[in-house]
């Protein structure tokens, strides 16, 4: 039987990454309300940022997205987020928002939107040199919405021709992590949909372009532990974007909908070493809080990673390796129920104090008066969304 | 064996609703890109509404949105759809764009949320006795997207309570139709995700409360037709909304995704009696058009129907009910495909051609030089969208 | 906040019926296993049932299928049951094993087909007298798997025929449950898919019969504690089949494939007071222990629903509600997530200590060699299964 | 516009494989259902294949099965074949009824399991030798039903070794083609579950392995021509195995349940090449005809994929790439939709004629008699299914 103390050192090298957008405004097709207090400016979204990770301790980098952080200054941004104790991670290009990829970006059979849509990454490129990020992600929109619109196949040999000229641009130590999605906002069919794809793409670049798995890019029913296991068995697991879904890309806070998926995944990344010292993959949110309080749904957020990763470290493995050799099915989901099923909230609360943060971080931030101040200080301007 | 000539003067009574909005632009939350000609006002709306009639003779009727169709004056505006050929149908109601409602419409705890939405409705009943329409659509957004975020059950009871309301004060002609959805905007629980609460819903309302049923908002694998029979059988099937999806509520043009599923589904109206001298079931599309032509697209779509409409009344239906009785499994399924396969569009041409309508409306249209007038004279102003 | 002394008294009245069927074998379509020890006869069955409710005190019934259980004496099957300290309950029928039901039976368009089905029904009301069973339940395999193969709308209609003469046959303290089910065996079209169908097919029968809810036969993502509620709502819900499934009808232990899931339902099962002292909700397992050990599988499966139960009865709900009410989203979904969160194995184990019960009851029973005794003893003979 | 006369001579090498087992009996786990004429050796399921491509001209192989088609003498089998006008295709593995691999086969934790399952692979591919087959299909039926029961990163690498054993010992002439399947017969995990692990397998093992693709072997709503087209291009495309679904592995005739999806797949497999003189790519049937007549069944499924086939040749390409390139959206679809509404029946019947052929093949092969002569001759005896 694992026992909390075994684990509690593992949980200290617990990172995760912050998307700057998830303290914008977004919504749906249908509405994007806006809250009091929504940042205005890269730097707010930051601030807020920066909040998350001082009250729980587990948000050290925050992501970029392009052009919706653009600044003249990077190195003056780098030095405002690190003196309030954050650094730049991921930056996310963005190919979906400029009425030139209306029929496609990497993808488009006209040369000069493809170049355009590199250009973009290269650009990319040059400001993580200037942030000291590492990893370029590449979420694709490309795609399709009716059969024959594009054709299929010429698609995919013109996404690896672009793929290889910006792969080519990375620097020694930077990084290419290439997302798939199931579907939206190309209803027929979507260049990166799955991924094989997206392994098969990365596969032909380099050692240095690998997956990216969002948690809410999967059809119906898939069993995402298993990409987790396949991916990280093959050497391409890059990143992760957690968020949680229903039904489609819901974007919920990761956890909320089915804790229990949260579990096996994060199980199957400490099986597969994912979770080590030194492990390349890097844990990141990309969720949208349509509804709920931004701030305070990210803390939500890395807190329920950070208790998921104390249940997943707590399945005892050998002796579930026992009853998996057995073939002893119930024992052997017993073992996994029991890791899943320890409230390791007392613990984590305790570990949290002796390390010098609050045991209840979102009360503490509540406590804080932070979001009354910025209620009250962020009065007019434009509320950043995903479309600024 | 059903003979073309045979089912021609059935083919004369097809009326599909076109809804204005289908003209605007629309997007998905990534991203709405705009489009040369697109309307800016209800009266451009309407104005590409008719030429949709015009050149197929199947599209008398506009549904109008409130408060995107909002006017001073409703007379003159019906005066100028008629000058053009087309009257007003449906009136959709809209409690998702306030920021009254981001926790609920009718079913909000809030009182005066509540009384503020059924207002809403009533308003829309006012404009419906000055539109001449018959039926108001209501859509409703309503939903969580957290476990816990709002009592189901209480919502269920306001809802029931709000439409009481509303019902109460329709005109003696006019119908309440309430539209279900599976998901989206809300990603835990819709208060009206199936046909199911629909009709408790509208059961318990009265005569002129009726379902609608688009059919792109069910979970995945749902047999549509099977709910069309349904509700006809039990005599609450008000109207549809047609449109296709292959994966979520993608709006494509209908029949686009899966022609043979519209096929079946037009088959059980037409078994069904839905499509019957008198039925009391309205047609009408409700789609985006997100980056393919409008005013073609909303004309491909009512082909559409009208080519599956002629497909199902093709089918031999005492030769398949013969082939059903005796359990024939494949002749039966024979005899429905035979209709299906059936290239009906050149005795649809020659057939339209009779009733001094173009051969091919599509084509007649772009030669009509419409499309070009109206790039050239809409420059500038906003262009309508879902947002105004 | 709640604490378990304060549900302890509210746990004593939980009961959940097994189906006689869960302890023979089953299988997919590939391949049945058999397992050491599977009973031979409905006697060995209801051996294996009683040793469930021996350890666990959750399991006081057996579900009975017809004709796999039948027996020439039925009042000696029932004094043998309740000398091992269990009654009977719902009686199953089975109209899917007849060769004369490859078309249908209940909806087949053959008269003498419907009305065997109905003698069968007829047959186990009769049945039901003798073994003191309240429930007569239905699930009807009857669909299609090729469009054009069978009417849907007058198969709908025999149905309501069919049911109308069972029915009238129910002495006065007996119902009628109508299960539906998404899919399987029928590949196209099923005739009772969806709660709607069988909500619309029981209200005309009376309010007697009532809707059966089996947790695996939904489509994909379909929010089934919204279809308890408005079940609950509308007075229509009459039992539970218990089971999980990560993609279709996988009848896997109920609370495996995802435990959040049974949570809600039983939230909403207690906020709807399906779970209140004379509730009408009967609830059953209905499972496959295709690969797992048989009774320990069921043991499994109670506990799993009574450790649920108490996380749902330890919902704050006075502090739920006003979150709800002050549409606090965080913070409502929140108070579910703690009660979900809380280990409740713990108290539970104490509880059925101070009840005389085992903490351990898997423990227990492994510990008693009862296993071991009826491998031993049930060697020849053939095993029971979904067949015989 | 392409006419059919264009592409008469292309439909000439069109041949798709039949299954052996189609001609036996098969169900579900509720019931499989006899039926007169079921052929009880494997020589009667030839004889019956036979008479497929007697009348269609598209059948020339069949697939066998092993254990199910295991004969003594595979020489006179193939004499048999060949005086039929027949010969043998694919052999199909089964590592699925033994009880041996109740928890797994080629990624059993089990050496001794795992060489048998190797060791039977091993006789397959002598089998092959003898019937002059060239392919060795492997569909994979382990997987786990609960979280925890087996180690699904160690069960990866296990099938990988697995594998690597039996691909050495394959001839210079034959391949191995390695299947993927969503879910089922497991419930909670499979170890070859998607394209993307198949295509990771099969190219760590050599040029010789390559993926099968069976159309109802994936997650809802997933876009399957694009899978086509993406193996195509990486070169893995090994074979088809073709069959409909409206929900799971309905495993329904092809074409059946979305007529579109098949006319979409056979575009793609057209417009990569994949129907090419001398492509690598096989097509073959792998269905249940549960219901159905099995021998007719056979014959309008190789019909179904003959006739899209053909809509599939008739798609104007050159106007295609067209009106693709203009990003015209409604034209390039409307060319594909062109195509598959043209009714190629008519053409397809004088073609068959011209070639020896009867018009109408199902008709003329109910004329024969054969169907009457099996039922009176096959009167006792064991009809075949998946056990024997």
């Amino acid at each position: 039987m694992v026992q909390f103390s075994d684990i509690a050192s593992d949980l200290t090298r617990q990172a995760i990454e912050l998307p700057s957008w998830a303290f914008g405004n977004s919504g749906t097709r249908f509405k994007v309300f806006g809250t009091p207090g929504t940042p205005r400016t890269p730097e707010e979204k930051i601030a807020d940022a920066a909040q998350v990770n001082r009250y729980t301790g587990l948000a050290p980098t925050v992501a970029l997205h392009i052009p919706w952080d653009k600044v003249d200054d990077y190195a003056a941004l780098r030095r405002f987020a690190e003196d309030l104790g954050v650094t730049f991670g991921t930056v996310n290009s963005n190919t979906f928002q400029d009425d030139a990829y209306k029929f496609g970006s990497l993808t488009s059979t006209d040369a000069s939107v493809r170049q355009k849509a590199i250009d973009h990454h290269l650009e990319c490129i040059e400001i993580m040199h200037q942030t000291g990020s590492r990893d370029l992600k590449i979420w694709l929109a490309d795609g399709t919405n009716y059969p024959g619109q594009g054709d299929i196949r010429t698609r995919q040999d013109l996404l690896a021709e672009s793929l290889q000229t910006i792969y080519a641009a990375l620097g020694e130590e930077q990084r290419l992590v290439l997302e798939y999605k199931f579907f939206e906002p190309a209803f027929y069919h979507t260049d990166v949909p799955d991924w094989g794809t997206s392994y098969a793409q990365v596969a032909a670049l380099g050692d240095r372009a690998l997956v990216c798995l969002d948690t809410g890019h999967h059809a119906p029913g898939t069993n995402i532990e298993f990409i987790v296991a396949q991916l990280l068995r093959l050497g391409k697991l890059g990143s992760f974007d957690f968020n949680s879904r229903f039904y489609a890309d819901d974007d919920l806070i990761v956890g909320a909908a089915d804790p229990f998926q949260l579990f096996r995944i994060l199980f199957e990344v400490v099986r597969g070493g994912g979770y080590d010292e030194g492990s390349p993959v890097a844990f990141m949110l990309d969720q949208c809080h349509n509804i709920e309080d931004k701030i305070t749904g990210q803390m939500r957020s890395v807190l329920n990673v950070q208790e998921m990763t104390a249940r997943a470290l707590l399945v005892d493995r050998p002796a579930l390796l026992e009853a998996q050799n057995a073939n002893d099915v119930l024992a052997a989901n017993g073992i996994l129920m029991d890791a899943f099923y320890t409230d390791v909230r007392p613990a984590l609360a305790e570990w949290r104090e002796s390390r010098g943060l609050p045991a209840d971080p979102i009360a503490a931030y509540k406590a804080s008066g932070y979001q009354e101040t910025i209620v009250a200080e962020r009065a007019g301007g434009v509320q950043a969304g995903w479309g600024a």
